[in-house]
């Protein structure tokens, strides 16, 4: 037996020629979800491109799964991102107009939270799970139903795909870095869930809302969470009506389709999908793993505050020396730029032709800028410190 | 006699071939400074250009000007920004790399606020003006002294533009909009000020700080002064070592430079300079009007909140209809969009090729996007409601 | 009774995320056709808009008129382009992908002639017409028929555009320059035509194909002309089998959608419409003047070679002085240009602030660049130079 | 003994904020010229920057050679298409205001050949070899001289870099493709050169200008040789005084700089060098090989007509699967492009979501496109067909 996804067509908005964006959005309901609802989006920053292609390698896997919740997944999350070219690459981090991070334009008013804990400071856990969520999804509703100023472009396509996402449980963004290795961000209170993935690299993020996704989605029940917590009522994050997982998964680096690292992608997601529940295991099809397991790997995490960028002290052409998720010890160095306006046969002038980037302390590097040229404070590497093994 | 400004290079950045990027900085003091000191800056958006024209003509008309504090004038704020054409247009709001808006990326660290009233609660009120201005500048330095990490393109130039306004009583950030009328944004606490300036459109905009170069300037004395005042230390925003004043003034269109109008616009800036004693008045010079008075004109007014922005509720071609600075009733249509994808020579289908954009109550149109072709959800227009004369 | 246009979508390309980009075609077809057959299109460039608010106005008012001729009218004929903005503005003269100007790929291979005069040295006027306008379509034919190696984006839409435009006798291709005045290019064979058209200023072109749609409909028809001629058998452009007339109409200012100045254009075009006896005159309707006439104006012209661009003989900040269509004196400024990094309260360093810039010749203003800040080489006015009045 | 390179900085033009954009350049004039002059340059394109750290191996290594002619290096050629970015990568190939390709801008005018042949039909060999290199130069002086109208951007330029050009036998302008393996253009008329290169790919290509440095450095020569021929004056291209030969060097991949690459770059251009005399060989150094010898490789050559462009036949998300320089056979496939819009769990809509893209006839893959998604009509892949070996 096929699992049958269903298909719908989402319109998010319209160009200046009259063209219409639309989102496919495929969606699975078993009779009953009796594990939490899942969520999966990719490519909502254009160059991005690599979840497109694990959500077509989870369709194929999927279709023989034992599903037991709800299931959408939604590739192409934003058309205007990915269809916008500036020479050969991908114009896709922001609303080329206005310079907005099309991830930092989802809604969250922690407002509304206040008065729901007093509204609600007697009611039942799942009460409180229907009440919540209708309420998020009542906020949207909000803001998108034709108000007179209108909506932004971005807010437009966020907010659509954020009523999708409150609807699910546990949701995953599938981002890329620039050049990068594969990492995940992961709220806090969610830690053992890292392990389920085959990444190795994870990022623990507090309750701070900045506009993404994944904060999107949990921030408003941490909130809550600990504004009952000030009132005396005690819920555990993670658990219960608060069983919210959000992840950000960057899957490597961007501009770039892989069928078939798409496919062991699918397989990390799956891994964690069977840990929630989600898919029984014990599969029988020939096509499929008997259980979605994790793989054994050396994972390293730290926290958000030691996720560090290296801003280019110079402008200049760089040689990319450190490799990703490799320990590096102090001194040793990152990258050297290269300053060919400084040459000289003779002894150095200006600093000479190459120079070392080097840091004063071990760290773990993650992802690099993607152009071999930078201007001075260009976002040269991100790196881990102080971070650890899972 | 004929005031001499000096003229000095700040370097502020390197691009990837190693040119080295400088902004003109021309200062002048008096023997001694007996009125507020100004600092003036132009184009940090690299569109905005005709605050360089305006620059231009202060300088020709402060030659004869009897000056009684220190003035520091900067024009091309932002070399990047200012060099940075996409086609024929300036790319000029924001960091062509990151998205992030150039003049949202000026420090204020709140934190600093409380320890200062405390250890101040006792000081004179010279020793707090001298003592927190020292602190804001500690801070910058700070920041600009280099550590390890490094700092990001815009924020190297920021920094530094803010080093020397921090050491202003008087701040003006000479901006456009995309296409405008005249409008300013001025302080709450300094409304009187707005009218010595010829500038028909005000806004006036509370304590709140989100990057931009005037919040920048003003914020941390107005946050300092409620500090004080929750202490039970009462001190008036504007007044004393509070006299404090930073305006954004928007000078019309961006993309045009007029010498002609920049003439008058520097007219108009010397008589709010000569309102507040910087200049002496009482010319003698035949070139200089005797004293530098405001126009008579209708200046209206409104708070921040109320100057709103309208996204425009479809894709398609705009034939811009409302007059700037023109009260326009409710239901009267600020803007027509052209769809041509739906004209039909039968009855209206989809709504037909024209659709009127209208707003149910009064406005005061202010300024339009740039462009005749918008994308579902562009800002069309932005407007006054509740407006009031000064 | 009302003419109705039929409307049809064309599909033009596919964007990354799939979406299909469609032109709206409209079209009429009298019962038979009596007159040349007419071709308009617009906005090929994205940011020439104004020519779609003429086509609205043409459809508007061709509802009433006595139509004697088949009518294709092409808005929108680029949606690439008209959707592509960076930062406000659209970024429309090129492919933003590989920087070919998209007026610039239309086909004429030159070395179909020779074969075709050879052939058809006997043939009788009638059969050249239909065999060489057949020949250029199945040239269109074979380039569109898809090919192992395929058609670059551009040409996809070219060559669709195109083989509508081979169909007609008489083509116009709406654009409009950056900041400019109205003006046409028209080819020298039929100079009498440009008078009837409400454009001050016309630029006669040779028989040379650098890959625009005027070019590339009329030159093929020039070159079998003179090469018929080359065999002793003499036809006369722009008369008999040769009657095919193209014109690139040059609408005013770019990034401009103005409804009432397209009725006035279209009332421009009607004219020549009616010269041309694609429209019989004498109309009934209430909504119509009775015959649309040309206006008196005095009209300009010279030839291509004498239509010169003028670029910047330093970077800096443009105050345009020059009037379009004003004839301006030798040694009179064009513009200033403003160099800020070069004032001096002194005698002139650097050559000063201000720079006028001249022409040692008298010129005819004709447009100038779209932004006041250019790069030392950046295209300043286009003028006229050897004038003349039609 | 370590020879010196002077350096000296070639001014190219000014940006609008008045920056001046310079060039440098690194000679080295031995006592005498006893072997073919060279001049290379790197980085014309901005993306392509791997060229400027194979000049600074260049430099390292001819410190300690026996330099037997003048050597010009110039990195960094055009500082304006290095500087610029948009996101995170370089808008490289073309001048993003006109989109005119900065490697097309270069001069030759034909016109002046027929007129010298006639001159010089009896001149000695040295005369013509003399007065052409000085005609050639005046040319060039005269365009760049300041003449009434000015030059483009580009042109001041790439007339700048000509200048050197000429001035020398060799002349190798390194680029590098989107991503891409190494190859070579080599003029058809001296094969024998292209085997000393460590790069197994060469197309060579014919008496054709299209505006390239190349070939503006050696079609002048080939057109005067042709033209001495049909006068029935016979030289042999790429012997005596026409001794010319011009390379453009495609280096791999864009957006990468590789200093350990770039040592085995200078190694291969460095055994073309001492094949040509330029240096002397039979070294002495510790730090060089004793010669400079090509290495032993299967060297693929094909005609510039049989460099095939593959534009892609659909938008969507490409999985580039061929190898460069790996022949393929017909029917294999060279990408898939995944279209999720098309995905259904049942049989296959619109052709469903996986596309293979094949050719019917063997190819060798060269490049390809440089990000996954592609619209309609893309350039895909570029590869030989027709090929064969060296």
């Amino acid at each position: 037996m096929i699992n049958m996804f269903k298909k719908e067509l989402m319109h998010v908005g319209e160009m200046a020629s009259g063209v219409k964006l639309t989102v496919p959005v495929y969606s699975y309901k078993p009779e009953q979800s009796t594990a939490p609802n899942v969520y999966i989006q990719a490519n909502m920053h254009g160059a991005e491109v690599q979840g497109n292609a694990v959500i077509f390698q989870l369709l194929e896997l999927l279709k023989e799964c034992n599903i037991q919740a709800n299931i959408t997944l939604v590739p192409y999350a934003n058309p205007i991102a990915c269809n916008h070219k500036n020479g050969e690459y991908t114009l896709g981090r922001f609303d080329p107009i206005t310079g907005v991070n099309w991830n930092r334009m989802y809604h969250f008013d922690d407002g509304i939270i206040a008065p729901f804990v007093e509204q609600h400071i007697d009611a039942t856990e799942a009460e409180i799970q229907t009440d919540f969520e209708q309420l998020l999804l009542d906020q949207i509703e909000d803001k998108l139903d034709h108000n007179m100023w209108g909506l932004t472009t971005g807010q437009r396509i966020a907010y659509q795909l954020q009523r999708m996402a409150h609807q699910a449980d546990l949701v995953l963004d599938l981002h890329t870095g620039p050049i990068s290795s594969k990492h995940l961000y992961c709220p806090e209170y969610i830690k053992a869930s890292a392990s389920y993935f085959d990444i190795p690299h994870t990022i623990f993020i507090p309750n701070d809302f900045d506009g993404a996704m994944d904060e999107a989605t949990f921030c408003p029940w941490w909130s809550l969470q600990q504004a009952f917590e000030s009132h005396g009522r005690n819920f555990t994050m993670g658990k219960g009506a608060f069983a919210k997982e959000s992840f950000t998964v960057e899957l490597g680096t961007q501009e770039q389709i892989d069928l078939v690292v798409a496919h062991e992608d699918a397989l990390s997601i799956l891994s964690y999908l069977q840990y929630k529940g989600v898919i029984a295991g014990n599969n029988e099809s020939a096509n499929l793993p008997k259980d979605f397991l994790p793989q054994q790997m050396t994972r390293y995490a730290c926290y958000l505050k030691d996720y560090k960028a290296l801003y280019a002290p110079m402008g200049g052409m760089v040689d990319y020396l450190a490799e990703f998720g490799k320990p590096l010890a102090a001194g040793e160095p990152l990258a050297r730029i290269l300053r060919m306006d400084n040459y000289s046969s003779e002894s150095s002038v200006d600093g000479g032709p190459l120079h070392n980037i080097c840091l004063d302390s071990e760290v773990l590097p993650i992802l690099h800028f993607a152009s071999a040229s930078v201007n001075q404070g260009t976002e040269l590497y991100k790196v881990f410190i102080n971070y650890f093994e899972l």
